[in-house]
C-alpha cells in the first residue's frame, strides 16, 4: 500500500469504494472505461464566439463545452468574465449542439446561479483550499470538477474531494492541470504521475488540462496523448477560433484544426487500447 | 530598479505612493517605524483559554490577540472552529486586556459577522487565490491582513492586496509566513528576504509569521529575532498556555513563558535599532 | 519561438542544427524515429544477478544494458557500488546477450576506466552541474547520457550538454529522470512535458526514465506509456529479478515479467504510431 | 527531538557530540560562540583587484578572504575562473592583509592544487552531491566549506558532511545559501531556518552567504543582519570595488562602503547580544 493509504480520507478513498464512480449525465458517462473531452474558451467573450467554438469541438467528438464566466486573474486590471451573460452564451451554445458545459464557480455566493446553467461545476485550482466553498458544493446536486491546487499535495487535494463528498455530494471529478515548480519554461509543471497514483488512492475519475499544465500551445497535443496513454479519464482543453486573440491564456490555446487532429490521433488510441490499462505490477 | 518594478499594480507600489502606510486602529500604528506584535492561540478553544492567553501576552508586550474562530482545515474531520461563539470570546478577551483582535474570514458570506467583532480582518494563505474574497475585503472599513499564499510569488501577492484596494480599503497589512518548498524538515520555508524585497516594492507594511514559517515550535524565537533584524514590522505568533494540548498547530505552538522571553530580547533590541533599518545600498 | 531561444547554447540548440541526432553503435540508432530501451538493476550486484537480468531484458526487447558500479548514494554507510568489478560483469552480460551497455561516472579520475568498458556512459543527476565532469565527458569519444539535475531548467540542462558539445563529444542523449517538488508521495515529480519541449530547444534525443521519475513501481508501466506517447527516443529503466531484494532503489525496480507486459504494450504502440508524432500546431 | 534525529548520520549530529565543533584556525575560531565574516570577490579577477578588495573587507572586520579561481558557470561560454594564477594572487593578497583564504575545488583533481593555496576548501552548491569529491576531501587536512546543493534536504546537506567526516576530516562549515524555489524576483530563497534546525541536529557551525542567498545586492545587508540575530556563526559576502563591474554574480555584489557599514551594524549586535543566543523552549 501507498504512504497514503490511512484513513484520513474516508469517503473518498479505494478502501471506502473498489469500484470506480461512474458519474452519469444524461447519456453521457465520466470514469474508469471512458474518455471524456471538455473543450472551448478560457474565458466566454461573445454569444458568437461560443457558438463557434462549439460547433467545432463538437464536430471534433468532444462531449463537455468548457467555458468560464467568472475568471480568477491575478489583476484587478485583467478581463474578470461576462458573469451571468457569459454563462447564458455558454448554456445555449452547448445545448445547440448537444454538448454539456462545464464553467468555475469562485465564491458561496454564485453557486446557485452558475448551477442553474451547467452542467458540472469547476472549482478551480486557486479555491482547491477554499473550504467553505467545497462544503458548499458538496449540497450541490451537480457534479463537481476539483481542479488542484497550484501546490497541493495528492493528500490535500483528496481531502479537498472529501470535503465535498463528506456533505453529500459524492460525483466528484479530479483534474490534474500543473503544479507550480521552479521550471519557468512551461507555465507549470504536468504532473501526469498523479493520474495512476489516484487510481491507487481513489475510486474518483481523474483528467488532466494540458492547456494550464504545460502553458504553451505547441506542448497540448503531445501531452493530451501522454494523458490518454497514463490512464486518464478524459481531458480539458482551451481551444478559440483565433488563438492569439483570446481574451485570456492565449499563449495555451489551440486552434479547432489542431483540436480536430489532436482528436483524430486520440480515437485512434482509444480503438486499440480500450480496456488495457490494467497491468501486473 | 527590480523585475516587478512596472505598473501592473498601480496602488500598492512604491511608484504609486512612496511614503510607508501607517495604519492607525485606536492608539496603535501599524507601520515603518514601529513593530506590533500579534499573538494568541491557533483556534480560540474556550472563554477560559482565550482569557488565559490574552492575559499572557498582554503582559509579555503584544498589542494584538490572534485567534481562529474559522479554521481552514486540510481534513474535515479536523476541528473546524467554534465560528461566532468564538469570536465573542476573542473580542470579550481583548477588551479585558485591552488588546486588538485579529481573525481570519474565509467566505464572503462571513465577512461582515467577523467585521464585527475584530480590528483587523484576517485573510489567510489558503483564501490569497480567492478573489471574490479580496474584492469584499476592499469594501469593509478595517484593516487586512493578508497573508502569502502558500506558493504565490511577491507578484501575485501583491496583485491580490490590489484587489483589495482597488476595490477602497487602503489598509493592508502583509504577512509573510513560509512557502513551499521540497523541504520537509520544516513545514514551510520562512522566506525573510520577503520583507526587504516588498518594501522596496510596496508601500504596505510586512510582517512576519515565524510559527507557520516554521512549524516548530523550537525554531519560533530565533526566526522572530530574524524577522525583526531584517526589518519587518511586526510579527504574528502562536501562543498557548499548554502547547501539546493545542487543538490545532501544536507543534508550532510556543508557551507564554517562551513567548515573554523572546519578547524581551525583541525589546532589547527595539532599543537600539530603532530608525537604523536605512542602509544605502 | 520559444523563451530559450536566444542563441546562449549554441551547439545544441535546433538553430545550430535542425535535423534531429541521431546516434549509431554498432547497429543501434538512438534519435527521431527510433525507441530504445535501456534496462536493468540499479545495481550491478554479481555475475549472476546482471547476466540473469541482461537474459531477460533482452529476451523482452531492451537493447541497452544498465547497471550502476560507481553509485552516488546519500549516505556513506549505504552500498556504493562494486567499482571495476561491476564493470566487468556489466560488460560481459551484455556481450553475452548482444546488448550495448551503458553505466555511470561520478569522477574525471574513473572516466577512462568506465569508458573502457561501456557503450554509453552516464553522467548522473548528481553530477549534471559537475562542469569539470562535463567538460572532461567532451573528450570521450563514446555518447553521453546526460540526466536532468534533480532541480535544473531546462535552460541549465541544454548549458550543460553544451558543455560537453563544446568540448569537442556531440553524441548526447538527454534524459528525463524527474525534478524535485514539493510533493512527497512520489520520488520526484516526472516532467513529461521537457520531452515536447526539448524537441523544439534542441536536436538532442531525449529518453525518460520512469522509475526515478516516479520512485513508485506501480507507476513504472504507465509513466512508460506515457513517455512513448510524449514522444521519447526511448526508455530507461531499472529491472531485478527480485526487486524487494534490490540492494538499492527496491521500491521503484520492476521485474522482469512487468518489464516483458511493458514492453508488449510498447511494441503494440510503436507498431501504430511510428512516424505519426509530428503533428501541425 | 526531530524527524532527522535518527542514526542515519552518525559522525555530525548532535547525539555523536553535544559540544560545538570549534574550528581553529592560525588564531581564528570558527563555531558557536564566534561570528565569522569572510568576504571577497565573485571570482579573482586581476592582481590588483583581489589586493583592493583584501584592503577593503579586512579594514572593514572580515577575517577570512574569499575569491573563485575555478568558477561552476552554467554557461561554457562564461568565465571560467583564472585558476591557478587567481589561487596565487588570492594566497598572496590574503597575506599582505593578514587574511585567511578560502576558494572552490570543481574537481577531485584539483583538490591538492587548491589546498596548497587556501586555508579553507570550499565545495559549492553544484557539487554538494559529488560524493566523489566529497570523500577526497574528507582526507584533506584542511577545514571544509560545504556549502548546502540547490534543492538539498537538511538530511542529504548533513548526509553529505558525513561523506567528508567518515571519510577523516572532521573541520567542516555548512553554508545556507539559499534553496531553489518557484519564486523568481530573489535567485534563491535564503532559509534562515536552516540555521537553528541544524544547531539542533549538528554540532558544526553554520554560516549564511546572503549573496547567492538572494541574487540582489539590496537585500544583503538585510539579510546579514537577520542570519546574525538568527545565531548564524558567520557570512560569506560578495564585495566588489565596482559591484557592476564584477565579472560574474554582478547583481548580487556589494561596495566596499555597504559592506563597511553593513560590518559596523553587526559589530553593534555583537556587543549586545554575545552569549545570548541559548533561549529555553
Amino acid at each position: 500500500m501507498t504512504k497514503l493509504g490511512n484513513n484520513m480520507y474516508k469517503l473518498v478513498s479505494r478502501e471506502a469504494r473498489s469500484a470506480p464512480t461512474l458519474i452519469r449525465i444524461g447519456e453521457t458517462i465520466i470514469g474508469s472505461g471512458y474518455f471524456t473531452v471538455m473543450a472551448g474558451p478560457c474565458s466566454v467573450e461573445s454569444e458568437t464566439q461560443i457558438f463557434s467554438i462549439a460547433k467545432s469541438v463538437s464536430a471534433a467528438g468532444a462531449t463537455v463545452l468548457r467555458g468560464g464566466a467568472f475568471k480568477p486573474r491575478t489583476s484587478p486590471y485583467e478581463f474578470q468574465g461576462l458573469g451571468k451573460e457569459g454563462l447564458c452564451y455558454l448554456r445555449a451554445a452547448a445545448n445547440e449542439y448537444g454538448l454539456l458545459a462545464v464553467s468555475e464557480v469562485m465564491d458561496t455566493a454564485d453557486l446557485s446561479l452558475v448551477s442553474n446553467y451547467v452542467d458540472i461545476i469547476q472549482i478551480g485550482s486557486r479555491n482547491m483550499h477554499n473550504y467553505s466553498l467545497l462544503k458548499q458544493a458538496g449540497k450541490i446536486n451537480k457534479p463537481i470538477l476539483l481542479k488542484r491546487g497550484l501546490s497541493a499535495t495528492y493528500h490535500e487535494w483528496l481531502m479537498a474531494a472529501e470535503y465535498i463528498m463528506q456533505a453529500g455530494n459524492p460525483n466528484i471529478i479530479l483534474c490534474e492541470r500543473g503544479i507550480r515548480t521552479f521550471e519557468t519554461h512551461t507555465r507549470n509543471t504536468l504532473d501526469l504521475a498523479a493520474v495512476p497514483a489516484l487510481h491507487e488512492l481513489t475510486h474518483l475519475p481523474v483528467i488532466v488540462d494540458p492547456s494550464h499544465g504545460t502553458g504553451l500551445r505547441s506542448l497540448v497535443p503531445s501531452m493530451a496523448y501522454a494523458a490518454f496513454a497514463v490512464g486518464a479519464e478524459g481531458l480539458m482543453v482551451e481551444v478559440h477560433p483565433y488563438p492569439d486573440q483570446s481574451w485570456s491564456d492565449a499563449k495555451q490555446t489551440i486552434s479547432p484544426e489542431v483540436f480536430g487532429l489532436m482528436m483524430k490521433r486520440i480515437r485512434t488510441m482509444q480503438s486499440i487500447f480500450r480496456d488495457e490499462h490494467a497491468l501486473p505490477c
